[in-house]
Order: structure tokens, then sequence, then C-alpha cells
């Protein structure tokens, strides 16, 4: 793909195996971002303008100048139901590129969320619909239709690149992103992960530690770590 | 008006008509900011202390110095009701210049809101209370009362001029002023605008495009817009 | 205590007087604040994961590593019911030091709540659990368990110094510390305090102004206030 | 003035006096400051682009888009000799607004510097030019001229209200304004700090301190300030 | 490629064209990204330990774990000759990655320089050196070496996706990459710009305006901006 | 001591030892941070108004309020030849609290810099007189002399617990500092490190790489670091 190139669209990029998006769709997080070897987490700037959200889909990626939101029309066009929008300035802006038209467009194409390293506006709204959104900022400021952007080519979003349809799981912790190809055996390591922790879970509750669940103390012993009493450091005693 | 005096309380300024105020109590906040030319919009860091609250009213203004909230108990004696308070202080502050008490007050007056860029306590005292406030920080660190600042002068709050007797607008989306003698045209450009917004609803829900509602391909296309399917450019066959 | 030692556990460290925590626990942040000379305030980056928790406990301070919870673990075994956690990280980290596992293990031990100056997860699991986190940021990003830091040494959090056994009392307006000895005074300054503003609270709701109650009158001529109505402002009468 | 108009340019405001703007480029930015009341002082965010510089000169106020940066080429016809541009942005943009062109059309102009709450680019070939920009970011991302603006209206620019015609004093310390009508009373103000500080100075370069100077001590015994010999202290013998 | 593979080292990746390299080397960094259509600027956090650096040359990547520079050093030696160090956090670090010793391998091979979106230490021998390094923060705070990251692969550094064997152009105003393939053709139009731009900067230094220079009043006009004298505004005399 | 006193000052705290300061003397603070277990650095946001100032001494706390600067004067008497000042505001302040007086009225009593966690000006007239200040902010907006602080009390600066007599090390890469009791086990170890770090900068310099010099490949490999050729990848032969 000519790398540069602005004013691309590229039409229906191949999408994550629907089955893996399903399987991801039941994991946290931190969990997916865990299980894919703490790779791909969004900065946590990205906060959800309403608590409880939880998504996953494949992305429909957008390059936008800053505030213009034009190629956000744009890739309404070239969204599908299970897809979640992905939008990335190409220099900071916190100006307020969506607001509720735009997410009843999307609403009506079946997609699920937006995740925008800039603001949004409409918030109220968007809360009412029950239209998720992550974004960097919340701001009415308008956005004007100028410049040309690209569509469906990787971005870097919040410090993760981000290639279309890949996929993107979100929710109260923030945004993960996982490549397309690797969909399948992240939800597997995911599940494996979920798993273990089910374990943990249960010792933790019924009062173990972690230091003997996970079985620390020998290397912290190793790693030089000292135990002394209060009083027995405030006399002196222990020097 | 002596322009770099301090200490100057100004009774009695002109507030904005009080029918413009309630035509503008029915829009949101990004739809005035749209309605008057996108102007007046108070940065984004102002943020609302609990979701859900709607403001309208007019504005009595102070300039405070960091960290000393004295002047406002001398503004509270110039509001009526129907107004709204907003406090810019004279170099940034985080300090908590305001909570539960101020808001009683405030409240016995009629004042319907608060304004602040900067930071503001018992929040949650305030959220029970519901006396909404859009502030820059949450502190409870107290502020001291020996320095003397000035009421109903205009001020730089959180990047927008306010002068006493604007119109504040303000919501989940941010705040919004509206100058005093704009403030008939601005309800009625929102108006305007708004039935504009209900048509493209409408034709949004009904799964039309943006692109087409608003017309847009042929402006995409003479600034070179250029779709290419995801196949022929792997293939090659596009460059 | 070996001032710049790492990996240093110190057992067993006094708590503040229970009486008196359980006294401090009755009043808010602000009110503590003010009630011990407007000092021990953590900086207002402290946020709460959900709003409305409210408690009081003494600290078992960590300092931690940048991007590792190792000692977290180690912290848990020293805690008691009724303890708060206190985690400072060394250097500025932004990652996810603590989640569900660790919240259930704290929760079977009774303690009532973490402050953190760095990130936190699993938020929608601890917003259900009602564990209270005060942090930095919310972050999914994982922590390594490689470096030593050390559990019950005085750490700067957030801006303040804070000493296991000391007393934390955090709400909806943040986080603030109170030494451990004078744990008796503050919750009797506090308690005068309240006292005090409910008599204020009665005139401020009856109408009566800040300028009357505290009677600033006075005070603010002689400063130098100077009161002048608009119209004679823009007639120049006034100048 | 119509407040709210955008697309408005202002020809001709009224400068303020030569002479005061004279007197004042004798003083540094922190004496004007204090001379008016410590008022009119512009958010430290805004930096010079290299140290040393140091102007004082009247305002043509420019209002502008975010990354929008047609209307400074508007304003530069409405500079004389003697002017310093302030360009304020009507939500945070941290574009590169201004670069070499533009300072060789001011420089041709006599502009004396250039004050902008935005980006600026070009920072070696200006530094080369000696042409002083004091900004809040250094970015090269480059602007569109699509969206009109105002010059010289009254702006909100870095904190402070900036009208046309005010004097702009800045150096290392930052940058000030001081309003047009006031110009010959701060300059005269300035003058009589000076000279007070002047003998501060030798007083203080002679070994004397603040405490006796300026006669402290005695009210910081009245607010209780209370001293203690460190060994006393630690022997308790204070308590 | 194995999207989300950590612990990856890519040996020998293509470089960028050596003529195109040495073409780019001649443009400063807003000219590059101009050229390429307002594309490829990382952030402005990135800033230059010192002023007056310039480089260019072509990039081997880095993906570190945040406050771990083991990488780095698995990185040095990968590069050869030319090349510029490109290193990106997978969340956000200050901790001093990079300082003398690694300047001085780099140095040994014939690096021109570091970009770096986290911290580097040795600030005042870097400079010494005159080793240039472009970083988002200075900070002595130590990495540890236990996890790890990858080398020559694509990379989101401060906000854009950098590939190894990509061209970094960095100066006084910041960092831009210009991707592999697109380097002759982008060296092809920041000539193209700098002539146009000689021909502007002559006009503009005989005192021509950007206006009339770039043929602007009669699009303005267009879109609706009015001129009006200050006295007839003051007067009414214009509205 | 008693912990939450405001309005205390206390004289002659000891301070570390003046052979070991003078020895600490010598070493960056990067070193030094080191040789104490990656301990004592103060955040990164504290940076030198000018380039290439060194410093080593001991330290004299203040902790001041918000926006008020007379503990300072209070603490100048506290000072003796060799010391630093160290200030922490009580809640984030970027008033300028410190300038070309004060500085006059330290540098007469010998001391040898400020740290400061707030705002500093005249820093043009500082940079001349070489009196270095490390601080957050250069801001030009003065301070009130009305609310107690205390003086030599232990305050948490920029991250950091810094006590009175404390060793502080400033230069281009921050400040840190060494507690009292361990200058000379510091200054000890940051030789020692010295010394180890000069034959690795030999070999670096003779072009042998940090995975030779410190023995990195095994331990690299045992964590499954993989090799492959872009070639390879690219043709799918490694997959």
């Amino acid at each position: 793909m000519p790398a540069g190139e602005v004013g691309l669209v590229v039409r229906n990029p191949p999408r994550a195996d629907a089955t893996a998006v399903k399987a991801l769709s039941g994991f946290g997080v931190a969990t997916v971002h865990e299980a894919q070897g703490r790779t791909g987490l969004l900065a946590p700037r990205l906060r959800p303008i309403y608590p409880g959200a939880r998504i996953a889909g494949t992305s429909v990626t957008v390059s936008v100048p800053p505030g213009d939101n034009w190629m956000i029309h744009v890739a309404v066009e070239q969204c599908r139901a299970g897809d979640v929008l992905v939008v990335a300035p190409t220099t900071r802006s916190d100006a307020g590129y969506f607001g509720e038209l735009l997410a009843t467009a999307l609403s009506a194409r079946g997609v699920v969320g937006l995740v925008i390293d800039a603001g949004c506006r409409d918030v109220g709204e968007l809360t009412e619909l029950r239209f998720p959104v992550w974004s960097r900022a919340v701001s009415a400021f308008g956005t004007v239709k100028e410049t040309l952007g690209s569509v469906n080519v990787p971005v870097a979003c919040a410090g993760q690149i981000v290639r279309p349809g890949d996929v993107i799981v979100a929710d109260d912790d923030g945004v993960v992103v996982v490549p397309r190809q690797d969909a399948a055996a992240a939800a597997a390591a995911a599940a494996t992960r979920e798993t273990r922790e089910a374990v943990s879970r249960t010792r933790y509750q019924a009062g173990e530690l972690g230091l003997d669940v996970s079985r620390m103390r020998e290397r912290l012993t190793a790693k030089g770590l000292r135990y002394v009493d209060f009083e027995d450091l405030e006399n002196g005693s222990d020097l």
C-alpha cells in the first residue's frame, strides 16, 4: 500500500474471524491484553463516556486531520454490522468529531461502538442511545469538512497500531487491539488465563496469599527482601 | 471601565433578555456553540461534577486570586434568581474554592449553577443538593480570604471571554457562553439548526448516509478521494 | 530506619488509635483537611473509581518500582482489618498495578480500600465488589514482579508524606492523611469545625450572606473594595 | 461591537501611547505584572523559543480557528511598526501556525514579536532571524486556510483578555498584557517598584534578611510562628 | 509477520535509498512534513536535548516495555552507519532508557541519533558528545533488563507508525517519518516546495503580503470577511 | 516532631557530613540515583532554568502554602554556606515564589541553589547571577505573605521525601536526594559505579556491544528472543 498516501479509502478489508471475535467478547480488556503478551493496549487517556459499556468488534480505521471529521462520514459507508470505528487524528485535536447524528448512522448499520483519540460530543444523547464511545476528551467544539484523510489504512491510535479488520475489545478498563490474524490464538490464551485466574480467585477468597498461591517467597528472599519488626527498628536492635 | 483595576464590584449589570435565556435553555451546548458560528465554547477541561445536569442562566463573573475565595462571598450578594456564577482565577489554581456552604447560599438566591476554572469540593454533598458545578478539578484544598479580586468585570474563563449578564449554557458536553446582546439571535439560530438536524436524524435513522444527506460525494471526488478494493491493493493491481 | 534502603518490610508498625479512626470516619475529606490546618491532602489527580465511596482506615504503605507490583503482594500479608493500602511508585507509572484478585485478597483480610498514585484495572469488577480505589489512572497495562521495593516505610504519595499507621480518609473529594499521633486531635478539631459549619449552614439556608455570617465587610472595605453601579460606570460618572 | 461575530477585521484601533510603551520596555515582565496589581500575566505555558528575548509593543489581536492560520495573513496587513501579534485559537490547537515566511512579512513591517497560544515552527530559522516568539508548543504540523476568524477584537489568550492596542511586554519570564489606557500608570508604578527594589537589593547584597528589610518578624510571631532547636525536638524537651 | 509477537528481532530490513536520505537531509522537518501531504509528524512532546541538532537517517525501530531498556542493547547490534534508533514504549514511561554508554555504542557504529517517546539521561554528556536525542522527558530514573520487546517491527511512536528502514528527519521543530518507499518522492516534493517558498520569501522580504502573494483576498471576501474601521465601530455607524 | 504542625521553624538540624557532600558533588544525578538503589530521584518535571548547572549541598526544607512565599524569607535565615533550599507547596502552585532578590539573599549566605516544585521568576537575572534553580515552571505571577508553613521539617517534594540536612545533587538530568545518614555510603557506591562504567565505556568506544560487555545473550535466549531475517519473514519461510 502506498504508505504516506492521503485520500485513500480501502474497501472490503478482511475482518477477523467472527467466531474469534465472539470468543474475545467474553473477556475483559485486561485479560485480552495479558493473553497476548501485554501488547495492544491503547493509552489510558481514552475513557468511556458512560460506565458499564463492553464491546468487541472488528475495526474500520480512519485517519483524520485535526479538527476535520469529513472522513468519518466517508468511513460510515465502509462499516458493516459488528464493526467498531477507530479514529486517529494526524496531530492532537480535542475537537468534537462525533455526535448523535453519526451515532445514529452507525447504529443503523450495526456498528457496535467508537474509539477516538480526540473529542466526542452529545454525550448525554449517546448515553441515552447506549452507543458506547471511548474518547480522549468530551468537547462540543465543531469540526470542519475540508481536508481528506484515509479509511481502512493502518493508523497509530493512542499509542498502538490498529489495522483494518483487527479486533477491538473495550470496557471500563480501556481499549485493546488484537491483530486480525491473532484473534483465535488470543481468545484461546484468554480462556486459559481466565481458567487459571478462577483457581487463584477461589484460593484468594479463602484467605490465601499471592505470596503462597504464586510461590513468591523464595525468589523474594533470593533478591534480598528483609523483614524487621517495627519495634526492633525503633530500638536500633535491628541495625 | 478602568481595565486593570482590582477590587471592583460592579452592581446591577444588565442581564441578557429572560425570554432569550429561556429559549436557549432548550438547546444543548453543542447546538448553541454551532449556532453562534463555533464560538464561545469553554475549554473541555471543565467537567460537570455529576452527569445529567443542564442549565442556562445569566453570568455573574468573578475574578479571583489563586487559592483565595474571598471574592466569591462578595459575588453571592450580587446574584439574582436565574444567574450562573462564573469564576476565573488570575493564574492556575486547583484549590477547592467552592463547597456546600456557598452552594447553600447561592441556592437560597435562586442561582442555577457554578462554572469555575479551578477546584470544587464537597462534591458528594453538592450532588445530593443537585447544585450543578462545572469545574477544572475536584479538590478539598482550602482557600484563604486575604486578597481582593473583582465582580462583574469581563473575565477570561477557560479560554473564553465572559462578561456580566452573558448567557451561560452548560450540560454534559461542557459550557458555552453567549454574549448578552446576541442571546435572541443565538436562540433563533439554534432553533433553525435543531430543525435541520431533526430532518437529518430521520434520514440517518432510515439508513441514509451523511455522504448523501449532505451531498458530499462530488466535493470529495474533486479533492481527489480514491477508492480501492483491499484485494486489488494487496495484488498490486491498483498501483 | 535506614533511609534509602530498598527491600525492607516493616512488621507490626503501631496503628493510629482505633477510636480516633472511628471518629474521623464520620467526617469528610475537606473537613479533616481543614481541621488539621490545611495539611495532608493528596493531589487531586487521585480520583475514586466509582462515586459515593467513603473510607477511613490505617495505612499500610508500599513503595513500588515503576510497572512492578510485586511488593503489593508482599504488603497484603502485613495488612489487618481496618487498614488502607497506600501505594507510591518511585517514579511516575500509569500501569495497572492492582485488580480484582488483589482486591479479593485484601477484602478477605478486612482491608477497607486502596490509594494508589498509579494505575488500577478491573474497575468494573471492583465496582461490583464495592472495593473502593483512589487512583491516578485506570489502565489495564500489566505489571511485572522483578524488583524489590519496601513495605511500611514512609512514602511520598501524591504530594504528601504517608507513614505506616497514619489515618487515611477518602471520599468523593479525594484523599487526606492524618499523622498517627494527631488522629485524636484531628478528630476533635473536625467535630468542632462541623459544629461551627452547621450553624453557618442554617444561617445560609435562611438567606444570610457569608459577608455577614463571617463579618467580612469591614475588612473588605479596609482592603479597598469599591462598589459601583454598572450604569454609573458606563456613563463615566464614576471615574 | 457585535460580540460573537466571526469574520471581522477592525482597522486602525488606537494603540497605547508610544511614550508609555517605550517606558514599559525598560521593565521586566515580573515588575510590570506586580506594578499593575498582579494582573495581566499570561499562563506560563507560553515559553520563548530562544532565551534572552525582550520585547514591548502594542497588540494586534487575532482570533483563529483550531489548525487554521488564514487570519494571521489577514492580520499582517493590519500591523504597524512597534506592534506585537497576539494569536488565540478558539479551542486548543498545537499546530504550527507560524513560521519563517510570516516572520519575514512581520519583520518587514516592523512588528517586534509574536505571542501565540498554539504551535510555532521553523524555530531554528526564527532564532537566526532573531524574531522572538512566545508559544505554547513547537510543532511543524501545517495549518489550513479555510475558515474565518477575526482581527483586532478582544481575545482570551492564555488566560488573559487582550484587546487591540494593549501593551504586550515579554521576556524570559513570560508575557504580560497592560490595558491600553493603563500604560502610563503602569509604567510609573513599575518605576516606583524598581526604585524600591533597588534599595532592597543593596541591603540584601549586604547580607540583610528579608525578615528585617520588610519587617516581617512581628507579624510572623503574631500568626504563631514557633522556633525550636532540632536537638530539643529530638529530645522531646520541646513538647 | 506475526503481528502481536513479542521477542522478535528482525535482521537486515531494507533501508530507504541512500540517495533519497541524503536529499531529505537537506530539508527541515516542516518542509518534509508538508511535502508528504502533512503526514508523518511525530507529536511535539518529543523535544531535542540541545538546540541546533539536525539529522536524517534510516530507522531501526525498538518496541520496549515500560521502564525496561534491555531491547535497546539488542537493537544496537542491528544498527548500521546512517541509522537512527527509534524507541517506543508499549505504555507511557518517563524513565531514563538511554544515556552516555549507549550513545557511545551507537556512535561507534555510525548511528546519527535517537528518537525516543520516553526519558533520556546524561544529557550534559550527550550534549558534549554532540549525540542528538529527541525525547519526551529528561529523567535519570534507571531502567531494568527483564522483559523482551522487539526490534525492527513496525511501532507506534509519538503518534506515528514507524517501520524499519523508514527515513527519520529531525531538527529543532521536531521529528518526521517518511515511509521507506516514499523517500525519493518526498525529497522531490520537498525540493519543489522549497523552490516555491524561496520565491515567496523574496516577495515577503520586499514587503509584499501573503494576501497578495497567495491571492487570498477574493476567497476571503467570498467567505464573508468584513473590514470596519475602529472609529466607525465605536460610533455605531457600522451597525 | 508534631507531624501535622504548621508554623514550625526547626533550627540547626544536623547536616550531612561535609566530606561526603564533597564526594557526592563529583558525580552526576544519574550515578547517585543508581548508586543508592534507584531511589531518591525527584520527578522530571523539575528542570534547570539554564543548562550546565551542577550543584551538591545540604537541604534546608520549606513547606509553603500555594501562592505564598512568606516562609522562604523565614527559611533564608536558617541557611548556611553549602546549603540548598528545597521548597514544596502543600498543593500544586505554578506561582513565581522566587526571584532575583531572594537569590541575592541566599547567595550572600553561601547557599548553592534552589529546588522548588513550583514556579520561579526573574530567570534572566538568575541566569546572569549564575544562581541555579530547578523548578516546575517559570512564572512571573506574584505570591502573597499571609499564611504560615514550616522550615526544616520533612517535606514531599516532587515525589520524594526530603528531610533537613539531606544531600541534594542536581544537574541537567534533574535532582536527587540522598538521606543524610547514607551520604558517605552513597558516595562510595557512586565511585564504585563510576569505575565500573569507565571500563564499560572503553569497551563500548572500541565498538564492543552491551550484549557482550554485560553478557546478556544467554539470558535473552532463555527468555525466548528470536532472530529472523527480514527476507525470510517476507517469504514466509520463517513461519
